[in-house]
């Protein structure tokens, strides 16, 4: 089966938690909206679809009959479909959760440099994204990497729920990437903090498929039209 | 089996929609934390654990030997279990997606009146909360109400994913509650465009076991702690 996944063509976003499950797992798949304007077409008119299981936002996944929306969803599908999560009820519902909280983190990254509003410039909004990544690097980011460290430290390892990569690993992965791209200068600090992260992350980029897909163009470059934005104001 | 629900004792907050579905189910539950400090303490030592599957935040439910976090991965559970969710993988990734979009727009509604952080009172981010309530009521609440909308009509009802009832209609019922309660000046113009959800909420409150839970002193009222707080100058 060919999946087709239909995000943005221009970013990583959220799609990349999807695009980084798929190429671990060597899955046939076309990333519909960046291989044409009709592409692009083909998914807003989906999303506005009157029946069925339109999705109130991309990144979502044809998947023969199924449309499935929800970065977390789309990942509790792949990950049972592709040994990308535990086998059993409780694995996989600790491999969701983790998931889920990922999500958590990455909607605060976001919102560092959008804090009042998505339809806003960051421009429009500069003086609460100065507050709230202050409050984000002092606060939050610390806990959620603290968590996540524990978690490694506490499971047993190699891999965040144990001896065998999962999607939350690849999702780590992208965490890490995205945190040293929009805050360079806290993550040189704090990424001594959380040794177990980093080797997971190292482990990950050093797998076959994650090497070659991020060698490959279908890796599109961090900028400032994602969820992970570097802006020198907001990483004192 | 008697569930242990663990979440803050005093809030409705994310642990309602857990409520819900286990007042619905007519489950046998003990809401931990309300029951005594001692409930509260045991609460915060399973967040601290170094093994195991500690929750980063509440609520997390004990099923057993699981433990399960995430609002929406625990109704992921109990919905298969309960009755409350579709038997086809289809159907109960559908309504797991519905849930995922509706925990985003609960987090949307939260960021209203916290939108530089939370580690700070409302007080302190007050000008920060009226821009973002402003650019919520008119941008992304009618685009969210708006979409659930349309699944309603489109999905042949009566419930959101069709004859019969899951877990995201009740949830459905509580972000009404939440919206009307936070935002009442917005919903009074608001709920004319969306009847659908209006009539699935009425709905909702009128099944025998969540009218006897509304009725009960077990539903916290809602206040100025919890994600659905009402403050006037954000309901302009």
């Amino acid at each position: 089966m060919r999946y087709e996944l239909y995000y943005w063509p221009t970013i990583q976003g959220r799609g990349e938690f999807v695009r980084l499950a798929l190429e671990e797992a060597g899955a046939d798949y076309v990333d519909v909206a960046r291989r044409s304007k009709a592409g692009l077409s083909a998914m807003m008119k989906l999303m506005q679809a009157k029946t069925g299981t339109p999705s109130f936002a991309p990144p979502f996944l044809k998947a023969g009959s199924l449309t499935i929306g929800q970065t977390a969803n789309i990942l509790l599908y792949l990950g049972a479909r592709h040994g990308l999560a535990p086998k059993t009820e409780a694995g996989r519902l600790w491999v969701h959760q983790l998931q889920l909280t990922i999500a958590d983190f990455v909607q605060e990254v976001h919102d560092t440099h959008h804090p009042i509003g998505t339809s806003l410039y960051y421009e429009d909004q500069r003086g609460a994204a100065k507050q709230r990544s202050a409050e984000f690097r002092k606060q939050r980011a610390p806990k959620y990497l603290g968590y996540f460290e524990r978690l490694i430290a506490g499971g047993g390892g190699p891999f965040v729920t144990g001896r065998k990569l999962g999607y939350a690993d690849l999702s780590l992965f992208q965490v890490v990437e995205g945190m040293r791209y929009v805050f360079p200068n806290y993550m040189k600090k704090a990424e001594r903090d959380v040794p177990g992260l980093i080797a997971l992350h190292d482990r990950v980029a050093a797998r076959p498929n994650i090497k070659a897909y991020l060698d490959s163009s279908r890796r599109i470059p961090f900028n400032e039209d994602g969820i992970f934005r570097h802006y020198k104001a907001l990483d004192k």
